[in-house]
């Protein structure tokens, strides 16, 4: 299990997670996709047909945040390689409510450092608000 | 997606999710086997071989026990039907040293409401005290 050539570090990892949570902050879809594989799937929720390629997971980032949703990590990113694993909140302020979603996601990274598939744990005990 | 006739349900799935969490408290490995399918697997952490069957399930969390490991949970339990998904910490007392782990779980349950598939995500960067 040697890191030589390899860009699958926990470094690597915490900092794309923290590269996707800024993207948000700044509404950059085009930023969340570039940490995408090409061939990449989004499954979101889980048991939602998966966005696949990243034209399609372009797509579907750019229609999140259209919705101003920002995301706050809820505690440290797990590191189990080739994963990481992070509970988060989703912020909304919709129709004039303040809502909320709690989430948890899997990234699972390529050699190349890049997210190949993610998946997003949330169901509706998990939305607040709405 | 009816829930008629089917133990999927949310509250069961975070029922089952408090009731590991007591049994560790408890120290009662047979409590949380119980919790498990006659042939779900257990990977802690992911990457390791599967602990496949009741028994071997048994003993695996019969050793774990052992350590005196506590867990606490850090935040609210995610459930995505079939899945509940939860951020938590393990907490031992070893050698004179506190130490924790930062782990998130995935439980995948089967129709009966057991669960069927469990996922263990923690690394090196989640090991505090060791």
């Amino acid at each position: 299990m040697s890191d030589t050539g390899t860009k699958l570090t926990p470094d690597h990892l915490i900092n794309t997670v923290n590269a996707y949570v800024a993207a948000f902050e700044a509404g950059n879809p085009q930023g969340v996709a570039d940490l995408f594989a090409e061939d990449a799937t989004v499954e979101d929720p889980v048991g939602a047909p998966a966005h696949v390629g990243k034209a399609a997971i372009l797509d579907f980032y750019t229609k999140s945040m259209a919705t101003g949703a920002k995301l706050k990590l809820d505690g440290p990113v797990r590191v189990c390689l080739p994963y990481a694993v992070f509970a988060f909140s989703v912020h909304l302020h919709w129709e004039g409510k303040d809502q909320r979603v709690d989430v948890i996601d899997t990234f699972k990274f390529n050699d190349d450092g890049k997210v190949v598939e993610m998946r997003a744990y949330f169901g509706p005990t998990n939305m607040h608000g709405f």
